[in-house]
């Protein structure tokens, strides 16, 4: 597994884990600002077969703002990656953990951030 | 300047740097897969007034179905942000540093098409 990510296999079809994964980020305050849809982007662009895989960038707004202030680059990590696929049969969601990604970006009130959206980032993921 | 974004000041106005931005990355074999109009996302959400503001998903789709192939979790470092904001009068134009974004990752053929990314990438903003 890798460690970037916080995963957990899901007892849900892809369908009802996306559904799912939406509602739960939403509980933490967290909106999902884009959506990609890999599987299908791949077919279309080099007509590869790929098993379901969605890529969503979730932002809490709050999070997001302050860390604006602090650090004007930021979006260039930003929103957090939550990624829904199928490996062989389970149903995989992984939510990026920020204190990992953002572990290189040296700025302390930005880790801080970081981290408590790293919690409700967990909480979400446990909440599925 | 943040050490995770390469970066350019451009003479354009914001609306013109977008456009060109996406020209000179679709050049390199990027499309934008997602677009975040963040000061619109700001405004709506938190009713708080910031500058200009937009992220955008470049995606150069053989590289990225490489990336899968080697390790089914890189979905949740992608796509590659493009940014374009205004800092005081200047535009700016800051593309992700995929070997520092990715520098955890410990797989080595994943670092080899970050690499290649890369150069993509930084060869897209020397053409603005």
């Amino acid at each position: 597994m890798a460690k970037y990510g916080y995963q957990k296999i899901v007892e849900l079809s892809f369908e009802d884990a996306v559904v799912e994964v939406k509602k739960v980020l939403k509980d933490q305050g967290f909106g999902v600002l884009s959506e990609i849809d890999v599987q299908k982007k791949m077919k279309e662009k080099l007509d590869k077969d790929m098993d379901e895989y969605l890529i969503l960038g979730a932002c809490n707004p709050s999070f997001a703002f302050k860390a604006l202030q602090f650090e004007q680059e930021i979006g260039l990590l930003l929103p957090c990656n939550v990624i829904v696929y199928k490996k062989g049969t389970d149903v995989v969601v992984s939510a990026i953990i920020p204190s990992v990604a953002m572990a290189f970006v040296d700025n302390d009130a930005l880790k801080n951030i970081a981290q408590d959206a790293e919690e409700k980032l967990k909480i979400a993921i446990d909440n599925l």
